[in-house]
Formats: structure tokens, sequence, C-alpha cells
């Protein structure tokens, strides 16, 4: 049985911390840290079974009993809390994005040099049910080689101001996990980044610095050219939907909805939106990341998404924060240097 | 170059009129008879490139250089004429039903043995490239032998009371296409039929002693039960679906629209309704079906619906009614005697 | 918390045991008896927290501490069962049927008369997001008044001959469920039932006195036809679908795969086969259904699904079966006498 | 009644040949002109009911009595026959594109001032039924301002390299209708196009100088962002698909099928390939193209595609080959100068 340490009890905290007490038979939560730690949270955590509530996340650190951290805290306490669980000698489960700066990745990459300790990083749409049929049918060959492919990403609705100043800019914060479906799908890396940007949604995004809606193409490097589109108000609901194609095909998935329910009637044919926003679409994806977690420390395999796929997606975010600044093709080399 | 008869210049008439001019390069309609002609009817046919018309279908029947006729005329004259017709030595093309009367049928039979005649009853929906398209499925074996046969046949609207008054009742005049659509599809005849019915849609339609809503199950000789869905009125317009479930798979049509186009907003996912009727449905269908009449004539092949087709529909219909009004499954076999 | 009792360890009991154990969080299983226990399944039982296995289902009778049974074991034991634990003051949740014999249900009932305990039936489909979903859109209005109810049930491939021969038959076994739903989307009771039905799929079958195929017509009190359309086994899964049309439109639901992938090459355009069969299909329902037993007892709430629920749908397969074999409409209250 | 001459028999001119004919009452076919004229293509065209075949087309420029002419020709006469037309005083429509020299256009342009005459471009898609109900649907505001606008255009199968090498490339021979659409669905120009392009379909394509495969992303002028997929090569046939995503909602539409056939079977669920290729998928489309052109004639109207729609397409041609070449955001105002 592993004993699990929890830093950052907020929504998605509490969304792993749910999966781990119901869906991951192989581990237990003991502790769970956060730095606002209220009773209504504490009384929460410990109907889940939770043991201990703490503000302290060292006390996780700390504790010889407990093998594997979750980091769910505000991005930015993920590396610097991934350093110090890594040098205690935990496994890591870290959320998206590891960090904005990539020297602080760096720091994590290096403190995992020479241990055998399990790291992953939170993009959850690998396991969603469509997206991983998708990425298991392009694997299987039965597209072909891949030529073009798609990714449309919405949101159905912006978030506050105030998260969009801290959240590193879309490219860092939403598109980043089309980023990383992009590199899941194609099985391979991206050399360059374009991005066609702008701000329609809420004239304060832009006064934020920030877009809101954006064609981002890639050029990848096994010769497929990539194209995700991104807004961040969709007034259906959450859009996400992928299109691989190929030599020999192709293979596409679509939105789900919360039933199959259609109703013909004088005024159309109309089926159900897509379900609403990422706790809908994916609560069964997180469960089965953090299962896979918990499987790669029992089983000693590798996670299915090391430290390296939490770096790349963030270059190609900076890259395209530089492109959409600069208005001309950036590759994703020149990030690297 | 076949030289063609139209009786009976309304509705339908017209569209078999448009379907030969425009679609039909082997034949030629020389004359349009239609006892209410009047002067717009006239000129529209001239327009068509009519040579001739007239308010007296005899001159038709009895000018040598036409060869072929299409009746298209109210459908108690649809026997009489197809009988006067076939001994005026015609090719003969009738709008269902035949008739509503068996004997009456059996006279055309009868006129037609002997003769090389090509005789043709206009079951349309055989030429629909959906309900071809199935029937091609299950002829070629996709889905195993057929062993439950649905269809789907609802009209966006009732006809007037004054036309149900006429019309032999639903059985005879709306399901009679979706018993010929079961006999293509089964390849086979029913032995039986059982009917569950109801008037819902209109009390005017029952005090006219008619239904308007009906569940029909039919035995067929080659072991499949087949069950049809009827109602005169379907607000989202005209409902037009099959399916053969087999040992080996299932095959499903369904309905046509005007377009593809999707709209998602904030209530949902729209699409378009059926296309409303079958004028709009069926066009198409029209055309290819008088255009296997003329081929049949040009190259002497056996018309794709003969008589014998035609017959047998109605046999259902009348089992049906029977079975309707005396609440017990009847056997095909007890209208026959 | 309630403390409950499983009767019956098979498929069905260990899918509610996972369900308690998992998303009731008002309810904890104390005791898994099942006659032929043995030390996987003890060992499965512990490992999802029960406290106690074993083989004498009159230990879970006879504590005080269990306030609710759960019946899961062998059909023709649901009733007896049923009235001792009802007899013992427990709330009871009975797998269907209750019983094969309308006698048999009716002591059921009489044991739950003057008592203020909670009786549930294990209809689960109402659960499902599908169905449930359909339900409130017909129920909401959404389709005018009901006309036409259809339903196909089609299972991926038949039950072992054995089974067969103790199943009631195909009408008390497999299209009870379809009885339920048709009562649940119709919101009243049938009539009147015929069936057309037919040995397909299996000689062997036939030979055990079943039918595996069938088109069954039921007359429901409201005005509307019902007609639901089974088969034993359908290469391509198993197929759950629903439609109510009305004099205002039409509700549909179809089938859920496991994921929305679809794939289109030089031979078509192919999304995946429906789910196999009812564990992949109804897992959610199962866990809602259970959910919503403990609710009414910790709520003192109806059930969503009485005793009355459990006996309607067996009059509804006896009236089937009757029709079946006499080839004949056969009225509900033939069977009630 | 407008007499036409139609300039070119191959392909498409017959497709026009056959529209009139069937299709456009308005308008009868004197004379047909086509250099390579042969005796079946002669008797093919009299077959139509065509009076005339010639092998000069200046036959149809110098009668008085034509008054419309179809330049259906090789693209390199589009532009002067279009002026000889022109200035002959014939109404003129001309296949796509005018010409790939802005200069050569310009002298149509000018040709045209002054004068009363139509000239029309065939940018058939715009009549298709799907395109249309998807631009009507945006003009009516069904989704709002819009903000994303996508379209999927692939090709069955490369044209042979000897076209590839005079076919102006792949921006001025496939993705001109899609610069068409897209202005067509957005209601205005774009203002700048960035392309990624490969050659992956065929390495001859590479030797010929073009590509076969790309990613095309527009800036509009009303703020949207439009994004184009192309391939020469699709497996599973013509893929004509697009999206427009815009502040209320989102408007797409899908490919069309032969039938709605779908097979369900123990490999899955399968509906047909898209049709063909264009002449199978835009058949009507063609017809209507032409319709209007006379309609635009006889009535005095503006036609639906005047001389400034053929020029702006090849504007966004010839930037989308310079981005493709230089690798970066090439503005329109770019090439107009």
């Amino acid at each position: 049985m592993i004993k699990v340490g929890i830093i950052g009890a907020g929504r998605i905290g509490r969304v792993h911390i749910t999966s781990i007490t119901t869906r991951v038979p192989d581990a237990v939560i003991k502790t769970v840290a956060d730095p606002f730690l209220n009773d209504e949270t504490a009384a929460w955590a410990k109907s889940m079974g939770v043991e201990h509530t703490t503000k302290d996340y060292r006390e996780i650190i700390n504790d010889p009993e407990i093998s594997a951290v979750l980091i769910c805290s505000s991005t930015d306490t993920h590396s610097p809390i991934s350093v110090e669980a890594i040098k205690a000698g935990k496994h890591v489960f870290c959320e998206k994005p590891i960090d904005h700066d990539i020297a602080k990745i760096k720091e994590v990459i290096d403190a995992l040099k020479g241990t055998n300790l399990k790291y992953q990083v939170g993009f959850n749409r690998r396991f969603d049910h469509n997206f991983e049929s998708l990425q298991q049918a392009v694997a299987a060959g039965k597209v072909g080689k891949p030529e073009i492919i798609k990714i449309t990403s919405r949101d159905p609705e912006p978030p506050s101001i105030d998260y969009v100043k801290v959240s590193g800019g879309m490219f860092l914060d939403m598109t980043i996990h089309d980023f990383d479906m992009v590199r899941y799908l194609a099985g391979c890396d991206a050399t360059e980044v374009y991005v066609q940007s702008a701000n329609l949604v809420d004239p304060a995004i832009g006064e934020a610095g920030d877009v809101d809606t954006a064609v981002i193409t890639l050029q990848m490097e096994n010769g497929a050219i990539a194209v995700i589109d991104n807004c961040r108000r969709a007034s259906y609901g959450y859009d996400q939907r992928a299109e691989v194609f190929g030599s020999d095909g192709m293979a596409a998935i679509s939105n789900d909805s919360q039933s199959s329910t259609v109703i013909s009637n004088a005024e159309g044919v109309t089926g159900e939106k897509p379900m609403f926003f990422f706790l809908e679409r994916y609560m069964d994806a997180y469960g089965k990341e953090v299962a896979a977690f918990i499987d790669a420390i029992v089983n000693d395999k590798e996670t299915p998404l090391n430290v390296y796929d939490g770096l790349k997606p963030v270059l190609m975010g900076l890259a395209a924060k530089k492109s959409s600044e600069e208005h001309r093709p950036v590759k994703i080399s020149e990030i690297m240097e």
C-alpha cells in the first residue's frame, strides 16, 4: 500500500483525493496539506478517509511513511516543491505546467538525475477514452503516416481576469494541453510554431496582455503539419475534438455529451451540448492518470508522462508566445537556447 | 424514340412529365390528357415540349404512334384505363395502387396475359438512393439472413378529410408503400399481418372511418418478422427510415435533409429537419422509376416492378385493414380467397 | 450510516458490492452471504472492506444491525427471501424479477402492507443516462402526447441453454427490462400485448421451449402504441435504443460506444460498435440505482421502483408468453385474474 | 431565350452543356467550340440539342445572335477570350481562375468598364446546398460575430504531373476554391496569409516545384482568423467540410455520401465514404451557378460572383505561394502592388 500526500486541496486537489479514495486500491492518502486549509476542507478530507490535514506541506515532505506526493498547489510552487520532494526521496505527480521558466524545469530534471524516482506530469487528456482511442488508432497505423493533425480546443468561458494575469498567458495555460496532445498523437516533437492570435472575447483579456483566440500551426519532426484552434469562450460548451489525417485515412473524435438524446420537432433535430467543462468531461481521465502514477510506482514502470513530457509543451508554449508577439514562425530550438 | 402519353396532369403527372422531358432522352411526350385540363396546364405542358394536350385520354389510347402510357389519374381509373391501354397494345406505367379491388387487378393481369407488353407500378421508393442502397446491402448478404425488418414511415401532415374518405384507408393509401418496401427488403412475401392502430391525430379521420397511427407486424415467408410504424402527422417532417437486422449484422438508413448544416449554441446541437414530404424527398426517385420503365421498353427487359408487385401490397393492405377491424392476426391467404 | 447485507455474490452481487463501497458513502456492507461462497469470493469481499462473509443468508436476516438487504441470489429465491427480510424488518432491494409467479409476488406485497419498509426492484436501465434523459424529455412534454414508443433491445449473444431452461423464457428474462422501460417512458401501464416471435438464432433455444427473436406490440393506457423488438444475438454488440414519438415531436436515444473515434478510409467511415453487454453498458446505472435505494432509506423517500413496479412487467411478460403461444392479442387483465 | 456559346467541350464544358440543356429553360446553346473537337464530341453535342459545333471559338465571338459565352477552355485562354468576348458585347461566364497573372485579370476588369455586361466566375461551391446553407446561417447571425473559420478541403487523388506543371501550383489550382469560400463565409476579404506546406503525397509533385499538403492561416478584415487544410490525396474520397465559429455558436457542414446506409457488424458501425470527387459532389451546384448566370442576364441582376470575386482568390493564392516559398506571413497588399 502506497502512502500518499496531497499538496493543495483546491479544485484539482480534491479531484485527485476523490480518485485515489474511490478508484486506486493500492494507494491511501495519509496527509493533505493546503496553506489555506479551513475547517470545511479538513472535514471533507476526513470524510474521504484522509488521516491528517495540515497547512504546512513540509509535513508531507518530511514524513518518511509517505512515498508519493501529488503537487496540486499554485503553478509557481510546482517546480520548487517538486525539487524538495525529489530530494526527500518521494515519487512526484505534478500538475501542469511544471513551470513557465525552462531553467526551473531543468532544476527538476537535475534533481531527478541518478534517482530511481517516478515523476509524472498531469496532462490528463491522454487518459481520456476518446483521445486514448484516437492515439491508439494512429499508433496502430490505421491512418498510415500522419500528415495533418488538427485539434479544436475551446473553453466554455474565460477564466477571471485575475487568473489571466498570473496564468502565463493562454499558450502556457490552455494551449499547453493541446501541445501535449499534438506530441501524443504525432508520436514526435514539434520543430516550429506559427501563431495567428487575436483578442476577440473580452477586451479586458487584451488589456491584461493576453490573447483569447488563436490558430497555431506546428511543424512536426515526422513531417506532419499540426494545427490547433483555440478560443477562451464557446457558447455551446467545452469543445474538445481532434483529427489525424494520414496517407491511408483519417481518425477523428468528437465531443461527449451527457446523453445521446436527440429531439426532432418543428425547430429541427437537436442533440445535447458537449459536457460543460474539464471537470465534467475529464473526470474519468483524472482517475486514470492517478491510477497510472500509482501503478508505475507499485510495479516499477515508466510513468506515462515523464518530466520531459512536462518540459516540451512549455517550450512549445513559449515559442507560441514569441510567435504571437513577433508575428513570425518561431523554431522550438530558439527557446531551448 | 418512344412516344409517350400521360393520362392525368395533376401533381404526380407533372412530376413524370418533367422527368421524361429532362432526364429520359429515349422518350418524348406526345400527348397529355386530363379531364380537368385548363389553359394553365396546357400552357405548362407546351412549355415542357409536349406536342398535344386534351381532355380525352382516349386520344392517347387510340393513337398508334404512342407506344407507352403513364396512368396518373385518380385511383378508381387506374385499373380500367390499364386494361384499355393494354388492349390497345400500349406499355403501361401505372401509379399505385392499381386498384383497391383484387378482382379489378386480376382483370389487368388477365389483359396482360399473352402480350409482350411492359407493365410497371409506381412504387417509387425502390428507386430512392437510400432504400436502393439498403436493399443492395441486404441482397449482398451484408447482414446475413434477415430476421427483423423495421420501417418507420410518417407523413408530415394528414391529407384532407375529403381525400381520406376516398383513399381506401391508411393501409391502402399510405402503408402500401411500406408493404412494397418490406417485400423489396425481405426479398419475399408476407404471410400474415397484425395491426395495432389508433385514431390519435385528428378525430375527423376516425369519423371518416379511418385510423391515423399504427404499428403493423408482418410474418415474412423467409422467417423474418417485419414491423412498420405509421403516423399521418410528424411535426418534424417526413420520416422515412428503415433497418434490416440479420444473423450477421444490421443495415439502416436515416432521413435526408436539405443540408448537413449543424448549429451548436447555448440551446444544443441542431441539425435540419428531414425534407418536408414526398415531392422533396423522392423527386430523384420519380425520375429513376420512369427512366427504368422506358429502359425496359427500349431494351426489352423486365420492368423492375411488375403487375404482381402491384397486387401484393394491396393484398397486404386489405389484410391489414381486416386485422385492424377484427383485432387479430390475419393471413394474406384469407384475402386471396 | 446504513448497514447493508448482500445475499448472493455472483456477477450482479459483486457489481452492487463495488457500487456501495466506492459510490455510496451513506452505506456500508456488513455481511455478504452466498451459498456457494469460496475462499476467492471471501477474499475479494474482504478486499472491498466487507466485514463478514457467510454461506447462510439467515445471518443477514437475523442480524439486528443490518437494516437493508440486497437480494442478488437466484430468481427462485427472490420472493421467499424478500418475505423473510421484510418480516425481519429489513428494507429490501431485490433483483428483477421478483418472481415468475404472480401469487408469490403478491405474498411480498402482503408482507409489505402495514410496514414502513422500502422495497426496490432492480430495473437498472431507468438510471442509465440515456434512458433517464429520454424519460425526462417525454415527461417535460418535449414530444407532446406520446403516440408511438419504440424500443430496440438486442443482446450480443444468447445465454447458455441451461440458463434458458430456468430463465422463465425470453419475455420474463430479457424483455422484462423493456416492459419496465415502456412503462417508464409512457408514464402508464399497458392493457394488451401481441407477440410475433420466432426461434431464429439457435435451434437449441427452440428445443428448450423458448423463442429468441420477437416483435412485441403493446396497447398503452394513455392511447399510445408501444413496440419492442428483441433478439438474443446481435453480431455488433448490445443494442439498446429507444424512441418516443408524439404529437409535437420525437425523442430518441442511441447506443453508447467506448469512444467516439471514427476512422475514414478506403473501406468507409467506421465508428465503434456499441458497448458489449450490460456490465459495460449499465455499470454507472447499477451504481445509481443502489444509491437511490440507500437515499430512499436515509431520507425516508419513496423508492423509485416499488413492488408494483416489480409486479407489472411480470404481468406483461406472462401476457407476452401467452400471446406468443396462442398467437393472439392478450389483455393484461387476463393474467391478473 | 438567351443564345449561348460554349468555348471548350472538355469535362467541365460538358457539365455546363448538360446543365443548360436540362435545367435552364431560358437559355439554349447555339454553338460549341473546341480546338480539339472530334466526331464523338460533335455527335454528343448534337444529341444534347446543340445546333452547331466548330473548332474555332471566334465563330462564337463573331455571332451576333449569341449573347452569352461560357469560357471552359484551358486556363491560359480564360483572360484573353474574356476580353475578346466582352469587346464583342457578350456576357461572360468564365471558369476559375480568370488568370494566374494579376495584370491579365486587370485587362478583363478594364474591358468590362463602361459596359453593362454580366461577368461571372465559376466558383461553383457557393451554389452547393451545404456551403450555401452554412453561409446563410452565418449571414443570418446564427453564430454571432465570426471568430474562427475552418475549411477542410482534400482531393481524393492528385492530378497528373503534367497537369501539376501547368496548374499554377496547388494554391492557385486547388486552394483557390477554398479562398473563395473563406471570403464567402466571412463576408469580407483576407489581409494576410501564412502557409505551412509540404510535399508528402508524391515526390514527383515536389520535383515539379509544387506542394501537395498545406495548412493555410488567414487574417480576415473583420477580425476573424481562417484556416484551411489541404491535401491532394485522401484515401476516403473528396473531403469538403467547413465550420464557422463565432461569439454565439458554431455552424458546421459535413461531407455528402451516396446514401445514408450504415452497416453495424462485428467490425464496427460503417457508413459510406464521401462522394468521390467534384463531378459527383458538386453536379447540382454546377447547374445552379449557370442558372444564376442566365438569371442575371435575363433579369438584369448582379451576377453572384463578379470579376472582383475572380480577382481576390488569385491574390490570396499568389500570397500563399509567396508565403510557402519565403516561409513568412505575407500581406495581400504585397501582391497587389
